[in-house]
């Protein structure tokens, strides 16, 4: 092993050990400032009339990178030690955490690799690849991806960002909520019910330690796809438990097998429950989303909305925030699914 | 006539002897300041990489009712002789203006009457009256708009209020021009090009007024349809001539005849220019909205994007604002734009 290499493996386990909390919330909201987007907290009126609640939309797909996902890839990388900065960074992931780690990269002047099924949509790929990362592609049928990930990180002494289970990128994901928490104190209004997409719980986990600090009454729930509830059921019995593999659904980005390590430490103790939506939900989401926002949401970005517009929660009289988390959809599927009737 | 009917003449006559200027525009501002949406400029680095160049697109898209159109709207019927108010207001329009001024008109406590062609689409109506506005349908191929609004509007005694030509409804408008100037110098940035898709031409006006006190150096040009370039051929010749009659665009919002009164008495001292797009350039320029920025926006609202990305300026090296006006696009038509191969 060099010299540089035991630095970064000491740095990771340092790193594992340490818990987010509100204030490496705050920490991280000082570290972003002016570089990640304030996204606006969206309302429309004709929406609030016809739920007879009040309804906010933080719009975490105008993010750059087009999803949150840049939040935390770029809290994380900002910290590295230099050693590690002039390594260079790793990721695997076939969508929006890729291209926040690309970004956040090329911003910082680091070189990034990322690890990409070579079955992935052309246009992630040309993504990846526009933001100067370089793309190593692997055969996800025959090929294991931690294999070909570890020999490539260590031949290169590389580190890796992870997606979800990693202290700097909950805390970047957490500014989300302390966007939340002032973009409704500066309109005076306290929200009742927050509902956040979650797959590895990263970036619930970090809105929700904001949130828990600068609005304790406000109740906040995780939204998942059905058969990809990992969460939901994790919450309901106080442990990880994973999915039953075997499903599909069309929220590709959100279809993690099991809770993180981290971020369900944090869930446990801050969520009120989660909610299951089915496809046609989140596709019909996605349509309200086009019609009231103008704005272009992902399916696995849209589950939170599908959750409250498909009423699985009582909101009548409330105010309810929903966080749209990602916008990086294909356009012959959302060309599809606007052409569908509600 | 009667007494407050005269009272309301006599305010239109004097309204439209004042003419905009920045002092009115930063007015509006403070008038409208916690009611408007402060919409965001975005950035896309791929975008950029890609042009070579520094482009911001300003997502009025966003704004309360989809459009820019709620500005004017607000800031005029806001400022409305108690009289008038209690009266209520009037517009005739088949698009964005019918939303921004039912919609101030809810907010304010005010009865709106809108007059709209018995054939516009149904989503239009029922946006409208979901923002409880009264809507009158005509057959515009046998009735006389004109006809029909000085009737409606001389027997309830309405005040009408214009899509453009109107002292506060510019004035209005222009506060997308100060939020433009605030929102780049926050960055550092000097904008070099800004370009403004041009209807009646309010949106431009108030725009310029504003950039040329706050970024005198910014040339400002107009982008049009083909065939609709009223305001840059009018430019050209220093003087306000019509569009040819019998054309098609699928720009429905921006398709006025000739520009306003008032509109082209500012927009002739400000502007660089005019831009026309062809169609095609428009369908183009909403794909690209929606890869690089997550945007929807209608085809009238795209057409500075288009003039932009279709290269009629030389931008290299440059800073660009382009202005996405409104979003309010059918859906089928949009899924039908996405689903053409680039």
């Amino acid at each position: 092993m060099n010299p540089n290499l035991q630095i970064n493996w000491i740095n990771s386990l340092l790193e594992f050990d340490k818990i987010p909390s509100y204030q490496s919330v705050r920490d991280a909201a000082e570290n972003l400032s002016g570089i990640v987007v304030r996204t606006p907290l969206l309302e429309s009126y004709a929406l609030n009339e016809k739920l007879g609640a009040r309804f906010f939309l933080k719009c975490e797909t105008l993010q750059h990178t087009g999803s949150f996902k840049f939040r935390g890839a770029y809290n994380t990388i900002s910290r590295l030690a230099e050693e590690q900065k002039a390594s260079g960074v790793f990721a695997y992931s076939s969508g929006n955490h890729a291209q926040g780690v690309a970004l956040s990269a090329k911003m910082l002047g680091i070189k990034a690799t990322i690890l990409m099924p070579e079955d992935t949509p052309s246009v992630k790929l040309d993504n990846t690849r526009g933001y100067g990362a370089k793309v190593v592609t692997y055969d996800r049928y025959h090929q294991s991806r931690e294999d070909i990930g570890r020999k490539i990180a260590e031949e290169n002494n590389l580190t890796l960002i992870k997606p979800y289970d990693n202290y700097f990128v909950i805390s970047g994901q957490g500014t989300t909520g302390i966007e939340i928490a002032e973009q409704l104190k500066a309109r005076d209004v306290h929200a009742d019910i927050c509902v956040c997409p979650a797959g590895g719980g990263g970036l619930i986990a970090g809105t929700s330690l904001a949130l828990r600090d600068l609005s304790p009454d406000t109740k906040i729930y995780a939204a998942e796809p059905k058969n990809f509830d990992d969460l939901k059921r994790s919450l309901e019995l106080g442990e990880r438990v994973s999915n039953e593999p075997g499903h599909r659904s069309i929220c590709d980005a959100i279809v993690t097998p099991i809770p993180g390590e981290i971020t369900f430490g944090i869930n446990k103790t801050t969520l009120a429950g989660g909610l299951a939506v089915s496809d046609a939900e989140t596709r019909s989401a996605l349509r309200a989303a086009f019609h009231y926002f103008k704005c272009v949401v992902e399916p696995g970005g849209a589950v939170a909305i599908a959750a409250v517009l498909s009423g699985k929660l009582d909101i009548k009289g409330k105010t309810v925030v929903a966080i749209a988390s990602g916008g990086n959809v294909d356009p012959m599927l959302f060309s599809e699914i606007l052409a569908e009737r509600a």
